[in-house]
């Protein structure tokens, strides 16, 4: 039987493309957040990021919102590596009977997150399509010395991370039916997340990480991730985690799902030596939640070390 | 009712979206085959082009040449400004039960396709869809000064044209088997478009010409977007018209259908002074088909002017 995409998962499936491409070009690219192209003396970063809406948009999301999603989750990655936004570009499929003003809703809400994060949208295409899809490229400015990879967390760095924890899982949970509780905020963490630019820029001007990228596919597999980047292990501890105190009261049982293993995350995850993270939380809104070690992605919880699962939001 | 995508066709819809947008940005940008971005004194040139397998694939094209074409449209749009190839970068919707086989196909033609025109695949997304979509977005490098945009035409210019027309229109006939004839040639120049890099960045680099467009919409279609973007009109002789042999013998009743409304054509649709014009055409296969007008769009034929409808490939 053949093979299917679904068979091997996103990441088999990325692995064997990387694999038909040749590897990573220089200086950077595949598999981290943004891609490295060099133009004389400037840096541009540069990352695409695809939405559909049979996967991406959950049941009552507004055209705006898809929109600020849209260009929100390019942006992220921009910043995970410290660039700064330039222009954004989306590709837009769109089914024939679409109404216009979802089209008009979906750029106003593109629109008002460029403006929000300093750059434009610059261009794009129009395609006929069988379901909404959009598929957006932001670009960034950043010195290649600056460019923060996937790949450089030493053991023994602090691991870090901005903001708070579980709140978009809990929207989602929300916004499905799954829980009675309300939440505007979690509701609203989710449809409309904040790439941190300002705190990936500085972090990365002042060379204070070792590591970092964003948290979108869920903090187990973003720590998975960088781990496997680096060559490395991870280890963090449940008691230093910042779960927002909403997760924190209604997450029950599943607690360590909403906090972990759910993706719509778009927080920095860092990795950076004891001294610079000391230096960069007097200007930045981050918690130590554990240390680089040598092997494994392990979570110390009351007293005793578990395994984190590597899973968390995959396409397939 | 509301007012559906179809209702307002693929440049209505980009009309509105530009407008919810507020109009181009500085350099350049929307309704352009590319916009400019400028980094210190640096210009890149960024297009974006989408391609869906229910509208864009036609029978029998392999995956190779699906990643071949995804790839090329868009060095296409860069070779129109006079940008020079720096980096590809593809999202990609599949569906769940697609052959990892055909996924690895499509990123060898993507491969190959960059590689022919000194580039790279540099990144990309992959995504669950309900059907195959590719989202391009090429980055190229061009002086500020020497994009040529789509609005510089005038009046007693020469209207230029590289290659040939009709090949790619009689490759679609072959393929939804409307035509009973034969013809490698036309279903390659279909299938595995050759965009016009060395043209291009030759003629920008050479400040030889005033306007540029790619004819993937078509010839009629172009001259008319041209035209608009230029405030002057167009008008082109049909004796002039490079059309390939293979079209002459068997286009028949359909020649004008086939050599000026139909899409998937990527020659270099060009206006410029005549002298260089001259210059141009020592270095360069192109022809001359006509001459920038003060309004319409029209087209001489046996001695008798007619007026060149505004119709080719409109993705609604």
């Amino acid at each position: 039987m053949k093979l299917r995409a679904e068979d091997l998962g996103e990441f088999g499936l990325i692995d064997r493309i990387i694999s038909v491409l040749g590897g990573p070009k220089p200086p950077y690219g595949m598999g981290d957040d943004c891609a490295l192209v060099e133009l004389g003396n400037e840096g541009i970063a540069v990352t695409t990021d695809m939405i559909a809406e049979s996967t991406d948009v959950p049941p009552g999301m507004k055209p705006w919102e898809i929109g600020w999603y849209a260009v929100a989750i390019n942006i992220s990655d921009l910043a995970s590596k410290g660039a700064k936004p330039l222009a954004f570009f989306s590709s837009i499929a769109i089914p024939p009977e679409t109404p216009v003003s979802l089209i008009e809703g979906i750029y106003h809400g593109m629109k008002d997150c460029c403006s929000t994060y300093d750059c434009y949208v610059a261009g794009g295409d129009t395609s006929r399509g069988g379901e909404l899809m959009i598929s957006g490229t932001a670009i960034g400015r950043v010195n290649a010395s600056d460019f923060i990879q996937r790949s450089g967390a030493m053991v023994g760095d602090v691991i870090a991370l901005t903001g708070e924890l579980g709140l978009p899982a809990l929207g989602l949970e929300i916004l499905f039916g799954k829980s009675e509780y309300k939440c505007d905020r979690a509701v609203r963490a989710l449809l409309i997340p904040r790439p941190r630019v300002r705190e990936g820029v500085y972090l990365a001007e002042k060379h204070l990480c070792t590591a970092s990228m964003d948290t979108s596919d869920g903090l187990a597999s973003s720590l998975h991730q960088l781990a496997r980047a680096s060559g490395t292990g991870m280890e963090i501890d449940l008691d230093l985690l910042p779960i927002a105190p909403e997760v924190m009261e209604h997450g029950g049982e599943d607690l360590e799902r909403l906090a972990l293993y759910t993706g719509g995350e778009f927080e920095l995850l860092l990795t950076m030596k004891e001294e610079n993270f000391e230096e960069a939380r007097k200007t930045i809104d981050m918690k130590s939640i554990g240390t680089v070690t040598d092997s494994g992605v392990r979570m110390r919880k009351s007293g005793r070390i578990t395994e984190l699962r590597d899973t968390g939001y995959s396409h397939f």
